[in-house]
């Protein structure tokens, strides 16, 4: 794999100038025709050996193309907020929208790269985040962002000599990193480290590139070309690389289900269940005091609690919200009321929105609609195509596997009503004074697909409850039934979770 | 001030209910009529004694208004990531935009309420808090936030028979916090203190409101109608509450300027200086290599580095950048290109957009244009009305001088080019293959107006050039003297700051 770059191929100065000529011409307008005209962002990912030459190629990319449309994103040790969050968390943020170009310094290969450089590197790590980086670039890849990765590459015998000549005089040295010197005495692990790493991450919509790094010219030159080339080529199609069994999906999860009967799950519901009032007060303020005691716990400070509302329209999702924030401390959660994306939101990745209002470890999030917007409104309506929304049950599994990998309790609520109780609910809105904001004629316009939601939402239920992020499917007929339930499911989550029994 | 407060007035069921009713519709169709449709934003201050039931408030208001376009603003004791920056650094991110309500809670007014509330106050402190909420809050509304402060009041008796009571059962005893419990013994200093500080920051534009607490009803009454009043109110004119002394500006500052004569700085520049090519490259190696240790020095790791480029178009500011960046790790810079600003960001005041990306400690952020569009091209093309651009002076200065009391270093060019080396420029550009892209119709048009924007950006110079945060205005008709200036300015600011000659 690495032959060609180890034999430090050089480019003499003529040779050099007018292909670099060409070559900045051609990169400027690729990038004004493919990226900022088409709907696609550009993603470039830059990893090598140390000492390559790799910082040279980030001011080179910004001093070729128009660095007004061009972010570094630059990643070292991760800082104490960021440990806060899932792994990912700190590269969904910067991603860039379509239309720009992210350069990509100490990425996500990062910890694949130290284990594989590890005197005994552990296979199933090994595996597992390679799994990983395979799944979010696929998905990036899917909502528009075209990504390369160039791996910067030269010989033992190169690299010393680059970080020696640098060395030698004061007004360079300080280019000269100390993980760059230490390079020579473990090359060999180094480089097979990333010939495993390109090896288990290569694929045609994220492909790698080596460029010969030993001489400037020619790192100038293979960078260039590699980014011309993927600008100038239509992005492949992708192929779902999720793995089969993310989410851990309860019943027959991920892509088996395609062809299945979707169990018409929420038809099935008891829409008899019901409280009476002085039941309902003695109830909601037993289950608010418990659910009070639960998130000011201590055990809860190193964990979040995030709680998902969706259900068809009029079905009380706010009254239930109330309800809960009620037992909250005002400090503690946030509501994110879901909404059609803005226009950034819509030029980035459809998940962006949701990891930048992930909550802190102590914190609680509630969305009243959320992330299934995808599976539901989006497929209904068609603003997501066939092939968009079908692969985001495993994304979203993939994604709640991360947060609650991470210590969030993750508690979803399908809010149900007859389509009669809705129908009496719109009457009801519609007179009250002020209750008929809530009511609109896209509410109207919904109802009348009816059925195609109920499609929607049951196929949703049965592809993305999973273990450690369930569904509740409930009646909410009865408002005061449904409100309770809700406290008693998040209360008996959290208790679950933080082990307090 | 609470004498009609602690008599604790209370509303009967039967008086409060048809009022609420009315309440609530007024509420909401006032939201809509006022906010929504309006160019405003209403943030709502929730302050009080504790105990009072001001988290009550909160859930009422979610309540009566459309609480999807609400957000409560909540603060507790700053975390470790928001003690990195500037004190008003946290309320800045979520400011509510245009359309939306924002309740704030535990806001900017704690440091002073503690302060107030101490056995031996310092009157220097409480003064200077005092008018760092005023210049906040004038700003807030100068763009658009109507602000409406409500603090919530009773007697000392209300106050401890309303958290005894709650503490007699454990299904509410939760809901008292400790900091309630101690209010009893220490009421008259709290009572003072908020009298102290309702006194100094009462304002046309942003005016308190005593909330009687004691009853439910009648503080969800005189809440609701206090928002109400707000929304039904046309906005008052601001006039500027800033100290005519912030930012220390060198000559004369703030307001006192603008009858006198602007003097012409960047024509008085010599445009004759210039390097040849072999002392540029020894220059530009030299303070390249004294910046880079500059920037990885144990002392920088407490500071943080702040560039602003402003100048005419094809000044160079670009290329500068380039040659100052390239001393620094990619992990540590953020280069800000600034354009017009997005949907979003017109949606708020214009300082939003660069609290939200100012550099943590030990980092740097290099703005290509910035904050001072509003003086230049926002005046000149009358973007900015008279009024606000001209208040802008004194709020810039207000806004760096809490970024240099927080640590930063902050250094700003002016590129400067005479008016035939930029007819020069542009051409060369239109000719290049590479470089015709950085040449837009814009750019013409601009340059008509060259005498205008001359003029707007002396008078900047003029008003902004402070003491912490100096302008350096540079020929760069020769853009290799214009580059090694800039990095020489850049490393005697970061010396002087870090005290390590």
């Amino acid at each position: 794999m690495f032959t060609a770059a180890e034999s430090d191929p050089k480019l003499s100065k003529e040779q050099a100038g007018p292909i670099e000529a060409k070559l900045r011409t051609a990169l400027l307008k690729a990038q004004y025709a493919r990226l900022q005209k088409a709907q696609r962002a550009l993603l470039i990912v830059i990893a090598g050996i140390d000492g390559a030459g790799t910082g040279a190629s980030v001011n080179l990319i910004n001093e070729w193309m128009d660095a007004r449309f061009i972010r570094t994103m630059a990643f070292g040790e991760a800082t104490p907020e960021e440990k806060r969050y899932p792994p990912l968390w700190r590269y969904w943020q910067p991603l860039p929208a379509l239309g720009r170009t992210g350069i990509v310094f100490g990425s996500w290969y990062q910890p694949l790269l130290r284990e594989a450089a590890k005197k005994k590197p552990d296979p199933g790590v090994i595996q597992s985040l390679a799994q990983g980086i395979r799944e979010f670039e696929s998905m990036l890849a899917g909502d528009g962002i075209q990504i390369i990765k160039l791996w910067h590459h030269l010989s033992r015998e190169a690299q010393k000599k680059r970080t020696d000549d640098l060395l030698a005089h004061r007004e360079t040295a300080w280019q000269v990193h100390p993980s760059e010197i230490k390079v020579r005495k473990k090359f060999a692990r180094l480089r097979s480290a990333g010939e495993l790493s390109i090896n288990l991450t290569q694929a045609d919509f994220a492909p790698w590139h080596i460029i010969p790094s030993a001489d400037p010219d020619m790192r100038a030159v293979a960078t260039g070309q590699a980014i011309l080339a993927a600008l100038q080529q239509k992005p492949s199609p992708i192929r779902s690389n999720f793995a089969p069994d993310n989410g851990i999906p309860k019943a027959a999860g991920g892509r088996a289900m395609a062809g299945a009967k979707i169990p018409p799950r929420i038809e099935k519901l008891d829409y008899t269940a019901q409280l009476d009032s002085k039941e309902y007060d003695t109830q909601l303020e037993y289950w608010q005091a418990r659910l009070a005691e639960l998130v000011r716990h201590d055990k809860f400070k190193a964990r979040s609690l995030i709680l998902v509302f969706e259900g068809q329209d009029a079905a009380g999702k706010g009254g239930a919200i109330r309800r809960v924030t009620h037992a909250f401390d005002a400090r503690q959660y946030s509501i994110h009321p879901i909404a059609a994306p803005s226009d950034i939101e819509i030029a980035h990745p459809y998940l962006w929105r949701f990891w930048r209002c992930l909550p802190a470890p102590g914190k609680i999030a509630i969305f009243d609609r959320s992330w299934y917007g995808r599976v539901l409104v989006e497929r209904v309506e068609k603003y997501a195509a066939p092939a968009d929304w079908q692969r985001a049950y495993a994304e979203i599994n993939q994604f709640e596997a991360q947060l609650t990998d991470n210590g969030a309790v993750l508690v979803k609520f399908w809010l149900a009503v007859t389509r009669a109780e809705q129908l009496k609910r719109f009457h009801e809105r519609e007179a009250s004074p002020f209750k008929n904001f809530k009511i609109t004629p896209e509410d109207w316009r919904n109802r009348k697909k009816w059925t195609a939601y109920m499609q929607a939402a049951n196929e949703m239920l049965a592809r993305t409850d999973t273990v450690r992020a369930p569904w509740h499917a409930l009646s909410s007929n009865d408002k005061r039934h449904a409100r309770v339930a809700v406290l008693e499911r998040t209360v008996t989550a959290l208790e679950k979770a933080l082990d307090t029994h």
